[in-house]
Parts: structure tokens; sequence; C-alpha cells
């Protein structure tokens, strides 16, 4: 472990595709990424933690992360995805800096992806690595299936009523695997066939009985367990008689603003709190407490 | 082959996780899509073709498509997904009405994926069908790994730069198997580790050599060939010096208003065109159109 820094790192697509770019990429300088598993090192200063590729086990599978400055960037492909919790996780995502979360999340897909595509989903065979990992071959030659790394889209939503007493009024869930007291956006996969707009509409339908219009995107996020694309939407719901679905959620409720407020102050009268700010969730349900809270438009 | 018409498929998810419930919706009046591997048929009204589910082959494995009033609707898993041309694709979409296009999308994406998931793509066994089509399970128990269906974010944006005399361009790429003429927005899958707005600046880098800022999301639609989520997105651009990446492009290059208007209305002086209505690339160089034309807030 020394205490090499990754500055910036570009992902570089071009290099992948060009064997020879790829040899000069792994030849002098160039580094790779120190993992347990999918969990990473850590050097002195907290970042995540490199190494030399000459370092590397000579028959290690690696995966071309990119390029910082002229140095080549790789992690190596485990012999398993098993062994980080949830809860390591977390504290991986508070833990970081943006940029080595962002490199980090990116290896740590790719790897993840690697271990889950050893053999060929549509025949069974082994497949191989190809163009700089971010493609596996299947290697019977009747077949020939080329797979490529994952990502799933996910919606994630803030959904508004606008409340008897005309207060705005918030929904959040929790599922039974939460921590203890905590609430968030409620969330799903899209679907195949499904636009993002639908998906909103669907899970919201499907987790809490409710029914919404006017869904518009936010922001989105990369999450690398293992591998989702959060999109982040808000919609508006005019009738908030909630049917909470037990086989998704735990409970679904309506927050006014000062609830909300003060679940992300940690100041609730009850054990209520919100996801922490490193999740996608903690920003949409600031953004409608900013939002909600002036004349900003909707 | 019957004049069966689907009003409102509602996915109804819940039957697809209930024994019992799936039992019940694949009893009196289940339905099934006619297809020929991935094609559909149609009936004499030019509709997707449907027949009763105590038609189908009694050992044919099925994917529920949801509920159409109180009947369950239902595909059959085929043998392979090969044989469906591009070409077929484009006269499909542009064929269905919006129902039978959501359908057929939902249907096809689904029983493509379970043609590639017929193995299980980390140990090599045989996967099962599990969920009502939504799920396959790995038969090895010492593995057990458990399989969803794949849909693969992919960004497409149209980009915008001010114009040496001031006149709004629009970027539009060819590929090299597009129709003779037909330019197009340019898009690209997400990848791992990405937001969908940095997945736009590196498209738009990677294959035209141009930086952009300020992307905001436009509009979404589901692409079922094999399984794409399209996310339309709008950009802009300060320095217009394209380099057109040849291993992506054919030729990249920016269009005036007037152009993209003759070109949307087929009266261009050359053989310029863009993509048909059904596809969201038409959508957001409309709205470019559209929104350069007024006012309206780009
Ligand atoms: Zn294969
Ligand atoms: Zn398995």
């Amino acid at each position: 472990m020394t205490d090499i820094k990754v500055l910036r790192l570009d992902r570089a697509d071009h290099v992948r595709n060009d064997p020879s770019l790829l040899a000069a990429a792994a030849s002098d300088g160039a580094i790779f990424l120190l993992l347990d598993g999918l969990t990473p090192r850590f050097d002195a200063a907290g970042r995540i933690a490199w190494s030399r590729l000459s370092n590397a086990p000579a028959d290690a599978e690696r995966v071309f992360l990119g390029m910082d400055g002229g140095r080549g960037c790789f992690a190596l492909i485990p012999q398993t995805s098993d062994g980080a919790s949830m809860r390591s996780v977390r504290d991986l995502a508070g833990q970081l800096d943006a940029g080595d979360f962002s490199a980090y999340s990116m290896a740590r897909s790719l790897l993840d992806w690697h271990v889950r595509q050893r053999f060929c989903s549509r025949c069974g065979f082994t497949t191989t690595v190809a163009k700089g990992g971010w493609q596996r071959n299947c290697a019977n030659s009747k077949c020939a299936a080329v797979h490529y790394p994952r990502t799933d889209p996910v919606v994630i939503m803030t959904v508004e009523w606008a409340g008897e007493g005309g207060e705005p009024q918030l929904l959040l869930g929790r599922q039974a695997g939460f921590p203890p007291g905590m609430y968030s956006a409620l969330a799903g996969f899209v679907e195949p066939g499904e636009t993002i707009e639908a998906a909103v509409a669907r899970e919201v339908h499907e987790e809490a009985g409710l029914a919404v219009r006017d869904v518009r995107y936010i922001s989105s996020q990369s999450w690398p367990f293992p591998s989702q694309l959060m999109i982040g939407c808000h919609a508006i719901c005019d009738d908030g008689a909630i049917t909470t679905n037990s086989d998704e959620l735990e409970d679904a409720r309506w927050f006014s603003r000062s609830q909300v407020s003060e679940a992300m102050l940690g100041n609730g009268p009850g054990p209520v709190s919100v996801p922490p700010t490193y999740a996608i969730a903690h920003w949409l349900i600031a953004r409608w407490l900013a939002a909600t809270g002036t004349c900003a438009p909707q």
C-alpha cells in the first residue's frame, strides 16, 4: 500500500477498444485499486488505496478503469463478490470524497458484474474478459454471445399532496430493513416496457395505493450496490388516502414541512430520521423542503 | 387467430408474487400474444393478435404480462430470439398503436431476456422460470442466484450551439447503418458509475469531441430492441468545433433551424432526413425546433 493519489479519472473509452493503447496504459506507472473482495483499502489519509500494477499477481484478470493523467488505472477481478454488508456500504458512501466514491463505484459495479457473468447466460459456457474488462465474450464459438456490464435504472421520488389543511405534505415510507425510525422516498426498478414517468406512477400506486400526476425529473445518481442508476423524480398526488402495501413497506405516511425539517435535523419529537447526505433520497427531500418553503416553481 | 382486443393492460405486479392469483389469471378467459419468434401476428384490423391460453401447447413456458380487466394476458417463451431484423422493427414501431406497442414492447423485452438467460451467468447451470416470468432462478442449489429482466438505460440528446452567425444550431450525426441521408440525435449507453448528466457529456465528447453544459432531462421512452430505457436530454455547447469519432459515427454536423425543419418535412435540398415519429429522437428534434423558434425557455 502506497500513498498514490488519483486526481481525475478519465474513462478514456477509446483505450478499451485498442489493444495497443490498452497495453501502453498497463505499462510503466500503471496502478490498480487495492480491494479485499469488493471492499476498498484506505491509505493513511483516508483515501482509497492504489498500488503499482507491477505488484499485481501476473495471472490476475483486470479491468481498465481509465486514465489519471498519463497512467492507466485498473482493478483486479476477485473470485467472489460476497461478503460486503449493506452496513459497510453505508459507511463507505459516507466516508469517501466524491472523486474516490465515483472511481470506487465504477470499479465495484464492474467487478461485481464480472463475478456474476463468468458464464454465458445464453448457452452456459464460460466467458472471457474482453475490451479492457468492459465486455465478456462467450467462449463457445457456436454461441459467441457478447455480454456487457449491467446498469439497472431505478426511479426514486418525492410525492407531494396539498394536504387537508392546505399545508403541503411529503410521502415517505419505511422498509422493514431500514435503521429504526428511518423514512425515505419510495423507489423501485424501471421494468421492461416502461418510461421513467410510468415507473414512478406504478411504484407509488403499488407501494402506497396513490395516483400521481405531473411526474418531473429532478436529478440522478449512480449507486454501485451492485449497479443502479438512481433517477430522482417529483410527482403530485391529489387524493392522499394511503394504502400501504405490506409486501413492500412497513409503513408509508404523509409528513408536513416541519416534520420533515425536524427529521432532517435529527430534532424530531419521535425517533424519525431521513437518509444521510450521500443518498439521493436525502437531496430529493431537501429539495422539496427548500422548494415548498419559497415561491420557487414546483 | 381471433379478434380478441386488449383494452388496457395493467401490469398487476402483485399477481406475479402470488401463485394462487397467478393460477386464477391463467384460467378461464386468459389469452396469450400470438408471435412467430418475437414477431407479432396481426388481426384483420391490423392490431396485434391474441389467442385463448387454452389453445397454447400444454408444456409452453409463459410469462404473465398483466390483466386486461378480469382476464390474464400471457406470452409464450420462444426457443430462440433470432430472426427479427431492424428493418421489421422499424416497420412494427410505425405500425402499432400506442397501447399495442406498449404491450408488445414489454412482451418482447421479457421474452428476449428469457432466451438470453436460460443459464445462470454466475455458475453456468440451467435456470427456471419464476414469479410469472419476471424472474429466473438458478437450479443449482449451491448457487441459487436470482436473475431479473434487464433494462439498459441509454441517453439520447439534442445539443445546441449558438452558432457563429448567432443562429442556433443543432448537432446531429449519422451512423453507418442508418438509412441513406438520415441524421439523428447522438446516443449511448449509461455506464456503471455514471449519472445521466455525466453520460450525456461523455457521449457528446466521445462521438463529436464537444464539451457540453446545462444538461437537462426532456422525456423518456421504452425501446424494446432488445430492452432499452431511452432517456432524452438537451444540452448546450459553447464551442462548435466538431471532431467526429469515426469508430462511432460516419458524420456529425451542425444543422440550422431551417435545415432541420426541411429535413423533418422531407423537403430538404439534399437527401437529409430525421428519424420517424415513433422514435424519441424525432420528438427531441421537434421539441428543439419548437423551442428555439419561440421565447420558450430552453
Ligand atoms: Zn454462449
Ligand atoms: Zn447459478
